[in-house]
């Protein structure tokens, strides 16, 4: 990859920015689950077809995951220039993941400000969504990093 | 597993509860990162000592997964009557986990209120610890969840 640099400057309040689009499938679902979080409903087709979401779904911790991976890539190609995460509020399971459906990240930043300790560094904090092929938020979360200024002299 | 039944019924404010010990190996960190996550610092052991960590450490999705499937274990072997997640709030990673590092989760209860809608639940929160070998705190967030009565009067 080598898109463009997004610094802390080129980050303003209501700006949205899109992520590429992942596929989940049935395998992935099951060996995630598996590992991390093995209910019936997320392991067993046959036991999630009869529960209360009538088929295989992702863990959180797959979903999370997807989001970690996904909300990287966006669609344009560009690089946010992430120096630490400072932690994730607000983290959401809104609708059910199934095997087959593809999602994308849509990023909309809430908050983007200097730091006062240090000069080479922002803070800035982004509302992402997991939306899938229905147009559906099944996920949603707020995500708090340090990134990296451009100037130092930048506010 | 089949340890006692934990219901709504079971939980006080305060009451704290310790799950059993994982242990994490590089191969594991290199894994999960090299899909999810895959920064120099998660998946290049010598690009890792150079960095400010030290060494290699786990992505936050892998810290996320291994508090997912830990904090279900409990040390005593009971088992949490859990109907569905509500979300997951505070999610903070404190310290570094690091290839080799042991750790277990230690919940304390800070919210249990029976559900104002339906009278065969209760909403509980967890303040959730994922706590290594030296006793630090790597990991924290506070969960939320609907969980089963054993009777429907129970207030």
């Amino acid at each position: 990859m080598s898109g463009k640099a997004v610094y802390f400057e080129d980050c303003t309040v209501g700006d949205q920015h899109r992520s590429i689009t992942l596929s989940v499938d049935k395998a992935e679902i099951i060996e995630f689950a598996s590992k991390w979080d093995p209910q019936p409903w997320h392991i067993d087709e046959e036991l999630a077809k009869q529960s209360m979401f009538g088929g295989l779904t992702a863990c959180s911790a797959h979903i999370f995951s997807l989001f970690c991976v996904v909300s990287q890539q966006w669609e344009n190609g560009e690089l946010q220039q992430v120096l630490a995460s400072l932690g994730f509020d607000e983290m959401r399971m809104l609708k059910p993941l199934y095997a087959g459906d593809k999602v994308y990240c849509r990023n909309t930043i809430e908050l983007a400000r200097a730091s006062r300790s240090k000069d080479d560094r922002g803070i800035v904090a982004t509302r992402c969504e997991l939306i899938n092929q229905k147009d559906e938020v099944v996920f949603s979360i707020l995500s708090t990093f340090l990134m990296a200024k451009k100037s130092p002299a930048s506010q």
